[in-house]
């Protein structure tokens, strides 16, 4: 059984000054702030921001410390976009379509993401240089 | 009149082989290749992937010479996320907000895009360093 691609769930984007950011996007195209929450195991803090499409939109990741995955991106990269994030139905299907293809994976397992969700990372190398997380929402599951 | 955001257009990424790039989405995520065109005026081929949402799809970004800037964002930046379009109702309603909020602007004016499509693109300096399209389509005019 092969996992169904649903459109691009999220973009990611690496940010300094989350309020400052979230700010911005509010004032200047209009988006509005959504489920915020602060991930300490991955050391970062998260906002997600409404684009007037409830299926797609933006996550602004900020790091709480300079070592944390983000902190390191920021560092090495500077601000701005981090990953693409892709809704599946089925992640460990689509994970194993990965596999299938030779993708090199972050996260060899699903696992638990914000809002109930189930989220595995593949690593750049495996789509020219671009960070690719799959999302499966809970109501997706069959 | 303000203008409405209607959710993320596409995103836009660079890289070097298009073909390779179009063919590892299409196999390991799913996605169908789209519409394709070459323009000579930017020095850039692109190729629209359809990621199972009609209204948000990927666009590969390949440069046909050096000296364009997709060639020159491959050589400071290498390949990954180039930009994240916005659709809106009404461009230049979005391109005055922007213009309100003090964001720098790449186009002043809006300009012809692909399939009908109306386009402008905004500094990364305004968005903590993401590259901003505006993206307004044939039938979203009023």
């Amino acid at each position: 059984m092969s996992a169904m691609l649903l459109g691009i769930d999220h973009v990611g984007l690496a940010v300094r000054d989350l309020d400052a950011a979230a700010d911005r996007y509010l004032r200047a195209l209009g988006m509005t702030a959504g489920h915020r929450e602060t991930v300490e195991a991955q050391g970062v803090e998260a906002v997600f921001l409404d684009t007037g499409d409830p299926s797609s939109s933006v996550e602004l990741l900020a790091p709480l410390r300079p070592d944390s995955a983000v902190g390191r991106f920021l560092e090495s990269r500077g601000e701005g976009l981090h990953h693409v994030a892709y809704r599946v139905d089925d992640i460990a299907a689509a994970l194993e379509a990965l596999r299938a293809e030779g993708i090199p994976l972050v996260d060899e397992q699903p696992r638990e993401g914000s809002r109930g969700t189930l989220i595995a990372f593949a690593h750049p190398r495996g789509f020219a240089g671009t960070l690719v997380e799959l999302v499966q929402h809970p109501e997706a599951s069959r």
